[in-house]
Formats: C-alpha cells, structure tokens, sequence
C-alpha cells in the first residue's frame, strides 16, 4: 500500500513537470496572461484524471513516458473548465485549494481568456508535442477523443445541465445523466486515451476499461455528495453541506444518504468487476477506485 | 467584376450550409445551449475568413469540398471569439449584426459555454469530420496551426494584450503587435490551412501567401480604424468614434488620417506584390484584397 502510494506521488510530480514544461515561460509576451496560465494550471490540484492515464498505461504496458502529453493535455482541459466555472457568472467562487481563483488573482477578463487559450494549448500538444511517441492517426484518435469528452455532448454540456438544474427537482436518472457529461466524459477520456497510445487496442479490452472508468467517474460524484453531508467543515477544506444549501441537486437529497452508500458500493463493485480479466497490472487502477470511494475530501 | 461577387456569395451560402451541417442538431441534448450554439453561429457573418480559405484553395487549385472543414473550424473559432468579446466581462456589447449576443438573448454562463464548446467543435472536426479530405498528418498539421492561431500566443494573447491597452498610450509598434496576435494570427491561419491541404506545398509559394495574409489582416484593421473616424453611423452599423470614444488606441489616433491611409495604401500594394508569382486564379484572393481597403463598413 504504502508503495502504492509512493508510486502514485512519483506521478503527480512527474505530470507536474510536464505541465510546467509544456506552459509557455512566464517570460512569453503577453506576460500577464502567461502568469494567469501559470497560476491555474501549476496549483498542486490532486491530478485525479493524469494518474487515471498513467495507471492506464501501466494496466497496457505502456511506459508513462508516452502518456505525458495525453495526460497533460487532458488535465489542461479539466483546469480551463474549473476557470471558467469558478467565474462569477458561473459558480462564483473565490478560493480554490485554499488559493485564490484566477479571476480573484488577476481579473475576470484575464480567466475567461487563460481557459480559451488552455484549451488551445491542450489540442496544440497532442498535435504536434515532439515529445509524444505515437502515429498521426494516433494522435487524431485522442484529440477526437477529447474534443468530443470537452464539448458540448461532454463537459460542456454536462456544465449547462448543472446550470439549468439549479433549484430545480431533479429525479436521479437526470443527476445521473448531469454527471455522466460534467465529469464523467474526462474521465472517460483518461482510460482511452491512455488506450489508444497501444497501436491495435484490443476491443474487448478497449470496453472494460471504458466500463471501469464510468463507474469510477460516477462513483467519485456519489462520494462527493455523501462528504458534502457527512464530512466536518475542516477536513472538507470547503463548508458542509455547501451544495445542497445552494440548491444544488445531490445523491443524498434524492434517494437519501442510506441509498447513496449503497450505490457507492455497487460502484466499486462494478468498477473492480470490470477489470477481473486484467493481470496485477492493473493494481494502480484498483487503488484508484478504492480510494475514489474511501477518500474523506 | 460581378462574376467575382456571385461567387464569394456562392461560398458564403456554401460555408453557411457546412456550419449549418456540423453543429449538433437543435434538438440535441441540452437543448438550449445547442440553440445557443447555433444561434451563435448562423447569423449571417461575412465569413471574410473562410472566403480566404476558399479562395487561396483556388488560387492552388483545390477544389472547395476539400476545404470545407478547415473553412469551417476557423469560422467557429473566430464566432467563439466573437461570443466571449460580447460578454460584460470583456467588451460589455448588447448587440452584434443588429441581433442581441449570445449572452443577451440567453445568459452570461451559457455564453461562457458556447465559447468553450466551439472551440472543442473546432478541433473535433478538424481531427475526425469524414468529409475532409486529408491525409492524417495534414490534419495534424492543420490543426496545429489552428491551436497556435487561437492561443495565448495568437489571438487570445491579442485579447490580452488589447485588455491591457485601454486607456493607455500605445505605440505605432505596439499597436501592430496587438492586431498581429488579435485578428492576424486567425487570418494567416485560414490561408496556412487552405495550403496545408496541398501534400507537398512550395515553401516559396507558401511563404508568399503567408505575406498577403499578413498585409491584408493588418490592412483590415487600418481600414476599420480609419471607417470609425470617417464613416457616419448609419453606414457603419455601430457608432462613429466609438472606438476612439473607448480610449481603444486606433491607427489614426496614433499616427494620424493621412498616415493610417498611406499605410493602408502600402499594405495593400504589398498585399499584391506578394501574389505576383501566381496568375489568375489568384485573382479572387486580389479581390478580397481590394474589398479591404474599399469596404465602407
């Protein structure tokens, strides 16, 4: 565990370094927007969807020296969307990890324009990084991938499902579907692009992961829910039940709190289920679904 | 004369029919930010860029149902622009052709959203669309281009740096540096993008189009900042001095009338002299040229 552990710290320092490489220098003109870029993308967020993408890989044999830039670029796309939805048009959200948000750093112009251009920089890479080992049909295949994951039938559009569903009831088939698109779609994005760094992906292969990452994309929301009610203010580092007081529809407010362990669990269940014909290999991404489901923040 | 007409209005229609044919139906789930989307999108633009791509296609003899999807990504890419220059945050702007913004006819986050949502559009057609002729590299290569137009070094790096200069006292130099990020780096990219599609380009012929793709973007601007001081409200559409009003520094603000119209003058026989090489099937890219620097509004 503790080996487990370490190696999935090792990860988070190396896509660190990557995202810090692929940034234009703070020196790059126009310099204020650099800073902002800089700033949002270099934060010490969890990296959740970059560790999905190397524990992939490792499940493939794939050697994170390939998935840097799919990685990296994929983590681009989750940091533009937390931009601009922390905007006080958006969600309005002062601080962020403790931090203050880019638009309360700098100004609010300034983080409309650092998730435009992030967004840019993450299909820049995957276009063109020399640094990535892969084909240029390979290549085309992950930034459809993401592409489709960021947009409007993706994260985008789960993003104005969440808006439209403020303050409204919703039943849980529709705050399923809400986070099938906000979050579900990269996290989707994270297993298969890691995947189809393998020249011929193997099809059946190709859907387990496919399976395993929706449960633990949907699971991860489940827990989500049940910390906004259960977990005390500090361990959170956000206050307690923040998003049902904002009107906000969750698990627990629709099939009630019993219920939503539950689903958590058939979650995991079905997550660890989909990888039963993967090797050892595949241990990272099991820690990573128990974790998922086991995380107190 | 009047043949040259006609067909930039049969490519305007053309263009409309393929953006028409990319975005995801009305009906598509959410709904209404794909309206928004589409609302967005179909309004009836000049789609100057997209008449370059064409029209540098013809002037090296590709057809234009090879250049749709490059034509069209630009075009998003630019409307996306367009949508987050709109919003209160930026420029403040209630309405664009004589219709209310996107973010006036719906709201400021769906705005946000349709941004964020064409932009990933842009790049998902380019990387998959099965109408678009083109090998994988000269996608990747297209859409490289496309991501370093659009970024923090092309045109968002251009919002910035105009962002910055409201108010203050630029430099001719400057001045030229914003438009040359703002609206330039798109420009040169919808010529670059019409070359790409050719297998093998000529680095002589490519590099002389980039030039008159460089004269006549920054042409464009010089015309638009002369037509704020010349041109009455009526024509223009918007009103008068209204730029100038906005402390947005402008050529003829900086340098004066009678400087900013030899400038144009100058950027247009350069425009020209970069054309000399080809014959007429460049004539419609001249065209386009004279249109800058002749156009009333």
């Amino acid at each position: 565990m503790l080996n487990v552990h370490t190696r999935l710290q090792t990860w988070q320092k190396r896509i660190e370094g990557v995202l810090e490489a692929v940034l234009p220098p703070p020196s790059a003109h126009p310099a204020r927007l650099h800073e902002a870029l800089r700033y949002s993308v270099l934060n010490g967020g969890k990296r959740m969807r970059p560790l999905l993408t190397y524990a992939t890989g490792e499940a493939l044999g794939i050697a994170p020296d390939h998935l840097d830039i799919p990685a990296a670029s994929i983590e681009l796309v989750h940091v533009y969307s937390l931009v601009h939805d922390d905007l006080p048009a958006m969600d309005n959200d002062d601080l962020r990890r403790g931090k203050p948000t880019c638009h309360k750093a700098f100004d609010e112009p300034t983080a409309i324009l650092v998730g435009d251009a992030l967004q840019a920089l993450a299909f820049q890479i995957l276009a063109s990084h020399p640094g990535m080992n892969a084909s240029p049909a390979q290549r085309l295949r992950m930034i459809e991938q993401l592409a489709q994951a960021a947009g409007s039938r993706g994260m985008v559009g789960g993003q104005a499902i969440d808006l439209a569903a403020v303050g409204r009831e919703l039943t849980e088939v529709e705050l399923e579907n809400m986070h099938i698109h906000k979050t579900g779609a990269l996290i989707r994005a994270s297993v298969l692009m890691a995947a189809y760094s393998v020249e011929a992906v193997d099809a059946r292969c190709l859907q387990q992961l496919d399976h395993f990452a929706k449960c633990i994309g949907l699971a991860f929301q489940v827990q989500d829910d049940i910390l906004d009610v259960e977990s005390d203010t500090r361990t959170l580092g956000k206050t307690r039940g923040v998003d049902a007081a904002a009107g906000k529809p969750t698990y627990p407010s629709i099939i009630g709190l019993a219920a939503s362990k539950a689903k958590l669990q058939d979650l995991y269940d079905e997550a660890m289920s989909a990888l039963l014909s993967f090797d050892e290999s595949a241990n990272l991404l099991r820690e990573i679904a128990e974790f998922t489901v086991k995380r107190i923040r």
